[in-house]
């Protein structure tokens, strides 16, 4: 086994995991000065010809866009010249026929459609401007020397096995961590990953030869089906890719491609008309079955703040509210606010109770939000909330926040903190809807009375 | 790597983890003719001069016995052989003068205290007799062929990676189970475990000169002080093992042996006495801090039924119900029933649905039970209870049953039925207290009013 230390003047840093969360966190620790190492167990993307079938589209919104603004404002400039803004949902009914947009914000905030390779792409270049060196088909096998130099062990391609020691180790190697495990060799870490009863399988919808999108480019499109669902996001090509959820006896009970065509058919006429039969057919043919998982862990850092967990690898979430990755950077933005106020060996540590309620609070409301996409977005009560919700919002102006807009737009609100608001708000429309039907109710009596008054 | 491969006649199990589970297990699986073959990551015990010091002493009852007789009568005469029954809970007070005696069962039902080593070293023994080959110093790296002949791959202690092959295997490698960790990559398993803010560290009260035991042998000691206790299990030499359990606040508010040492002069004078101020200095010196952990895990088997996942590995509870063993042997004894039931492919599946609900039942019975021993058993309204609960169980006979009595000494009834049960007595037993002192109030009002009509 070869030996590598990182013994300069300044801190060094390993990161396992050269993902978006993990390629962040490189390049906000060489900007403040560390000396980063990167590891990845799988080869450079730029020498992978398949595409992975298995990313849904990312939507960056405010907080991934701040953490990058604060690492480099161009940074930052690069990738949203690549993306595609989303304005709101445009919900395709059963017909096939009907569309409707929901805004999703009060002054036309948007969301921003883009593909994961290509965003992990160009992290990765500025890794290499910056000369950090990333190992890449170099997997995790162990982690030693907690005490003092925490080591990285790894084995590469051709089963060498390599040594790495630093001052700081980070842990953002996804929801199935080996980081983690070998983490919780060296402490008590309280750890759970639930399975949700869900599948996912991704689709494509191809350009449109003339409008270039064959539907509009500046929504997330959702097909509501309570059970299950299908949505689609723009890429800069023209194209979108989609992604079929349901649980997994839905898709199980269905044995062959034309089944498939044929529940599209019932479901989703528009779509299957976009996606087109044959390539649907191939898709259910090929192409793998996702599953979705839950990953909470706690805490987040060895306790004498050596080593941590940040991104998927702390805190899996389903993608329901678009949060996964702008939380992960999140995570790197708070973790630098902390490292500049108290050093990083105190930053490590108390970065787990300080963070611990957010990233519970955004775990729950991305489960949650499956329900509000699949089912209650097509609800006539939820769509009268909303309404009354958006309006206080445009009259309260900064007084008045929907919970998305809180979520999605404002990185000033942390998740927990909005969630709470939310449920003030909420009682208080509640109470604004009660009353309306109730003073309704009255004037209808007032109007029946006067009725018989004159029938008199 | 060298490959073996099992391929007989008859189906061939291979089992991960030679404790107790595993090797109750492998005893189970040869009795039903099938070819067990046993990994162990540690050493042969009978190799071993260190007396491990993380092992809180076991209590094997009823249905820990039920197993070991169903395997087979003369392995279970054999390790009642070399128990010490204790028929109740000794309660010592905090002046360290006052011993009382609290019964468990109705009958003079008992559970039997026994050294782990000791029961591990027996069965490994029986296994020896029945030729079934155990691999010690084989630590489990890897599961694979997972579709058709599971292939269990270890690495020895001279680095010798080797790889077998099953029909069918098993995992019983404890509460840090590395079979679990592996299963997890075939598999959609939730999983969870969560670290509860206690340690403990093993005390050692040694045998009497002239009494042989220092105090009685027929009795698990405890010394309840709410947020910490002490409790101490008989040895068949006359001494006991005994161990401290506390919040890690508690211990770490403590830094030398003579603090620890007053803290016991303080809490537990006569155990001060039984143990001795010099050994107790020590061991807070040398003996290692314990952790608690329950862990939890759903599916327990492979969805293509050739793997599962028993004992701690798939439910490790905190050991204060004293069921952790017990519960890991029933296991094996309903997983052979449902064989004989459904044979071994349909009762890997069947398994791990009808035994969830009892799984979780003792889990959080365990975690309960710790309040029960540090607090409520000298709680007035507990003890006047339980004292009504044992009279109606008298009474009554089998139509009545304290918990206590169900759990530990009636393998008849799951765990998840017993709380059913359980819940119902409460409410009865409720409603007679609240009946007792309604009666005795309206008593009270009576002699006053009586009173006041003489005085007039």
């Amino acid at each position: 086994m070869s030996q590598h230390s990182q013994k300069q003047d300044q801190h060094s840093v390993g990161i396992v995991g050269a993902g978006l969360v993990g390629c962040v966190a490189a390049l906000a620790f060489v900007s403040k000065g560390y000396t980063v190492t990167l590891f990845e167990a799988r080869d450079d993307p730029n020498n992978q010809v398949e595409r992975n079938l298995r990313s849904i589209n990312l939507a960056v919104s405010n907080r991934g866009i701040r953490t990058l603004k604060e690492i480099d404002e161009n940074l930052a400039e690069k990738v949203l010249e690549h993306v595609i803004p989303m304005k709101g949902r445009m919900i395709h009914d059963i017909t096939g026929k009907k569309q409707e947009s929901q805004i999703y914000g009060l002054n036309g905030e948007c969301i921003n459609s883009i593909d994961r390779a290509y965003l992990n792409k160009i992290l990765l270049q500025e890794l290499k401007r910056r000369n950090v060196k990333v190992y890449f088909q170099h997997k995790l096998v162990r982690l030693s020397n907690m005490d003092k130099h925490p080591a990285i062990e790894t084995i590469n391609s051709t089963g060498e096995m390599e040594r790495f020691t630093f001052d700081y180790i980070i842990g953002a190697d996804g929801a199935h961590s080996q980081f983690r495990y070998q983490l919780q060799k060296f402490m008590r870490m309280s750890f759970a990953q639930e399975y949700i009863d869900m599948q996912y399988i991704e689709l494509y919808i191809p350009p449109d030869p003339k409008k270039k999108f064959a539907i509009d480019a500046n929504h997330l499109h959702i097909w509501p089906r309570h059970d299950f669902m299908l949505i689609a996001l723009p890429n800069q090509d023209g194209s979108f890719t989609s992604t079929f959820f349901s649980p997994w006896s839905v898709i199980e009970s269905m044995q062959t491609g034309e089944e498939f065509v044929q529940f599209f058919a019932k479901n989703f006429p528009d779509a299957l008309e976009l996606i087109g039969e044959k390539p649907l057919l191939e898709a259910f043919e090929k192409n793998p079955r996702g599953s979705l998982m839950q990953v909470s862990a706690y805490p987040y850092n060895s306790p004498n703040g050596k080593a941590i967990i940040i991104g998927d690898a702390a805190h899996s979430m389903v993608p329901f509210y678009g949060q996964g990755m702008n939380c992960g950077f999140e995570d790197v933005r708070i973790l630098m606010d902390l490292i500049d106020k108290y050093g990083i060996d105190t930053a490590f540590i108390e970065y787990s109770p300080q963070r611990k309620k957010d990233l519970d609070a955004i775990c729950k409301l991305a489960l949650d939000n499956y329900y509000e996409m699949s089912s209650k977005v097509t609800n006539i009560w939820y769509l009268a909330k909303k309404k009354l919700d958006y309006s206080l919002g445009r009259v309260f102006k900064n007084k008045w926040l929907p919970l998305y807009t809180m979520v999605s737009f404002r990185d000033d609100i942390p998740y927990s903190k909005a969630i709470e608001i939310e449920k003030r708000q909420t009682k208080i429309v509640s109470n604004v809807q009660i009353g309306v039907i109730t003073s309704l109710a009255i004037y209808g009596v007032y109007l029946a009375a006067k009725l018989c008054d004159k029938k008199r």
